[in-house]
């Protein structure tokens, strides 16, 4: 059973304003929250229904709150809401103080669609990247839709919001820049370091490329005019990884 | 100037059963009208601001109506209408009678998300991918969430409802499914045939997984439990594309 200030405590983290102000975000679903439940993340409430606990027994019990149908459907940002939320502490990362060069770090510019940096974010996941650097004019990552296309990749991989034009140059790192124009994937060896990908309509940005050494594209066959721009991140980082792995 | 009617009539093509019944669907926004007008497929009728309709000076002025902004958000799909909207007449595509042995072919099972099918169809279309296959149960491909993920594409790239169960063993062509445990893509070695991607959380059915032979999947580095249906389509045609361009 919630009160009637806890509700609107949980709804208020719906928006950006508020979940900056409280340093809290929300998770959602079973399978995320499995997730969750088995991270490092810092738990600060879960309210699940019923059922939900009846099949969860886990180490966080006193965290746990139960709450009826009526009042997940209140706190929950899906439409569809599914058993149990999450509330989590946003997490601040360091900059990593040494770069691997052997390694792929991704850089976003201006990436607005929440679905395309969630999807992003859990690709990047699934090729082993453990740092994502977002422009501070991308979509906020605690975004409730980005989290949720992110399927719980959101745990483990640090996306830090900064400076690309400082960042770059500092690393010290090659940038491979996905552009229509670049030279195809395929021809171009891949060494360690950055892919930057840009802005859903506009692409990388013309300060921005000016820190950049190489440009790469995929190879087109057919008559689209460009490709989605997680689509395009999660073709570019596969080849980048099987050069990689092959050369290693 | 749009009568009651006809407002009634273009709101009643956001749902599903009308387009049916009408055999007609909704195109939105400038871009995508661009190719429209460039395309072959059957326009209907054309309602653009009068903005659009002073910038757009083209061959179908006898299918323009001139309409209002409000006009405009009364009859559109989108959060933020863009100028101009286009009821199309849906197509109806022949099955391929031949099927080329070195060309790519994609069949989709149970794709639930608009998103996911529209990315997929852009997708397709960037690789040169003619025709897409789709399980009865797919979205439906007219949907107006499809078809702006599509970017277009959906004026280019054919989308048969069939049953895969009958057209796959038909079609005498290897088929390669996409699955968690696939032989790797990269060390496997690619003919023509059809890629065959299954539902967002299910993959492919049992029941049609015996009309395939061949099961392909992409490498994992990290953790995250799988990649976005429309995300795994795009990197295993990329890889198929460059593999059969490498060897013919």
């Amino acid at each position: 059973m919630l009160s009637n200030s806890q509700i609107k405590y949980i709804r208020s983290l719906h928006q950006k304003k508020y979940r900056q102000q409280h340093g809290v975000y929300l998770l959602e679903g079973e399978k995320i929250i499995d997730e969750l439940l088995s991270s490092s993340a810092n738990i600060v409430q879960i309210f699940g229904t019923d059922e939900w606990i009846l099949e969860n027994d886990n180490g966080h019990a006193d965290k746990v709150t139960a709450i009826t149908p009526r009042e997940l459907n209140q706190i929950s940002t899906l439409r569809t809401p599914n058993q149990v939320v999450a509330t989590v502490e946003i997490p601040t990362f360091k900059l990593p103080s040494t770069w691997k060069k052997d390694d792929l770090y991704l850089a976003l510019e201006d990436i607005r669609d929440p679905g395309n940096l969630g999807t992003i974010i859990r690709t990047a996941d699934w090729f082993g990247i453990k740092h994502i650097f977002c422009s501070p004019d991308c979509v906020e990552v605690f975004n409730p839709k980005v989290v949720q296309a992110t399927m719980g990749s959101i745990l483990r991989v640090e996306v830090h919001s900064v400076d690309l034009q400082k960042l770059l140059p500092q690393s010290g790192l090659p940038v491979y820049a996905a552009t229509l124009e670049g030279e195809k994937i395929y021809s171009k060896q891949i060494e360690g370091g950055f892919l930057l990908v840009g802005n859903e309509s506009k692409g990388v940005s013309e300060t921005l490329m000016k820190a950049v050494e190489h440009q790469i594209s995929i190879p087109k066959y057919g008559k689209a005019e460009s490709l989605n721009a997680a689509q395009a991140t999660g073709i570019l980082l596969a080849e980048m990884r099987r050069q990689l792995s092959s050369s290693s």
